[in-house]
């Protein structure tokens, strides 16, 4: 028999959320899991790492199978704490963040603890899949992330892929019954407009909450994320680092 | 006469840095200024986004043609505060981010808080400018920056530019006259590595300070930011946010 896999798992809710223990049930199938999680939840952290502030990490489970350790920082921190501390003398052979309350489809990925932890473990040269499920709810059903999340970190796992690889896998919030299956997706253009909402505390100065909403620029696009979504499938996207607008390289040859 | 211009700025170093006086410099050459930079310094934030805190606004300064708010937030709170509450009567021509005191070229346009306000402004049909010098003394040399900051702020604001529109230009930390011009250019390819500092505190408890350094995978690419920045240019990379990996789809098909 081939040596047990070993999976690393993270998220941006923090060790204690829900869908936490249902990525760990995804990640379970395939082998040993070890886990650093945040302490404290860290949506959209995006990609942001800790400079000013001194990192602690301890121990929070240890049974057959799982070691689950909690940092004081994001989730780039605990992967970055994974794989160039904890795990330096271990073959990691995936990575998983995730499963996220709420959707990381379009711009998300942008603003998205889960899909900069996602990104930043694809660094090390193992495939790394970030999961979300489109809904917020602390109390989520995950049975179709759960079940999706499967069936494609399988398929990673067993057939391999080329790397870099790092996924932003979407589940819509249906029961499992009606969703369709997986549809490969690039990610939707548009963006947030927010609103602030202006309130004054019992001091009487003035606080505003960031609130808003998403802007879909293309809702008919079949190929887009959110098309996918909204139309009963798994969006698989996948996700590059390299920012470079290749198209506008000559016009600003011209320009500057 | 024209009307006068309005340039947006932010920052991550927070309004109180001296690249912030050296952007202020920057975009007074073009017009009024108006800013709303973090209260406290947000390196390395990327494109995060407060969710679990109130925000809270004040007004730091007032003169002729410079009016600067400081926000409880990070730098991309700065910029939605901004776009989507503070000047939403007004006509904004450009928004610069910066000056950074610190490199965001390579793979640092993801970690950056700087870069991740510039994205952010780019979100609102403007072009949007980071500016960043490779220095990060707090009392950096910022003359190259704001010459050649006003150089490029000038270009695009005269000739005009295709939206959307976000630059991530680099000043390499070398006097004026060595600066040898502006180099357009492509994100370099690499990743971090990091170092944990393990200490104790006076209380028995483990701590970490993460550091680290970047690998250059390419550090012979004549075409990459990073050997503009090493060969004494101004490094100016156009970013865009549409982050699927287009060369992955169909592979992705046939696995998933």
């Amino acid at each position: 028999m081939n040596r047990e896999r070993l999976i690393f798992l993270t998220n941006d809710d923090s060790y204690r959320s829900k869908g936490f223990e249902a990525a760990i049930e995804v990640a379970r199938h395939f082998g040993r899991v070890i886990a650093i999680a945040p302490e404290a939840p860290q949506s959209g952290m995006s990609q942001a790492i800790t400079i000013y502030n001194p990192l602690r990490l301890r121990k929070v489970r240890d049974e057959e199978g799982v070691t689950v350790y909690a940092l004081n920082g994001t989730p780039v921190d605990c992967v970055k704490m994974a794989f160039d501390y904890l795990l330096t003398n271990e073959k990691v052979d995936l990575a998983i963040s995730g499963i996220n309350h709420g959707s990381n489809a379009a711009i998300n990925v942008l603003y998205s603890g889960t899909m900069g932890a996602a990104i930043e473990a694809s660094f090390y040269n193992i495939p790394s899949i970030g999961l979300s499920l489109t809904d917020h709810d602390p109390d989520a059903d995950f049975e179709g992330a759960v079940k999706y999340g499967v069936e494609i970190v399988g398929k990673v796992l067993e057939k391999g892929v080329s790397l870099p690889c790092c996924l932003n896998v979407n589940v819509p919030n249906i029961p499992l019954a009606e969703i369709k299956g997986v549809r490969i997706s690039r990610q939707t253009r548009g963006f947030w407009r927010e609103e602030f909402f202006l309130r004054t505390d019992p001091h009487g100065r003035e606080y505003f909450w960031l609130t808003g909403g998403f802007q879909n620029a293309e809702p008919a696009a079949e190929e887009s994320d959110e098309w996918a979504l909204a139309n009963g499938y798994v969006a698989v996207v996948p996700i590059k680092v390299d920012m470079t607008e290749y198209r506008q390289l000559e016009e600003l040859e011209l320009l500057l």
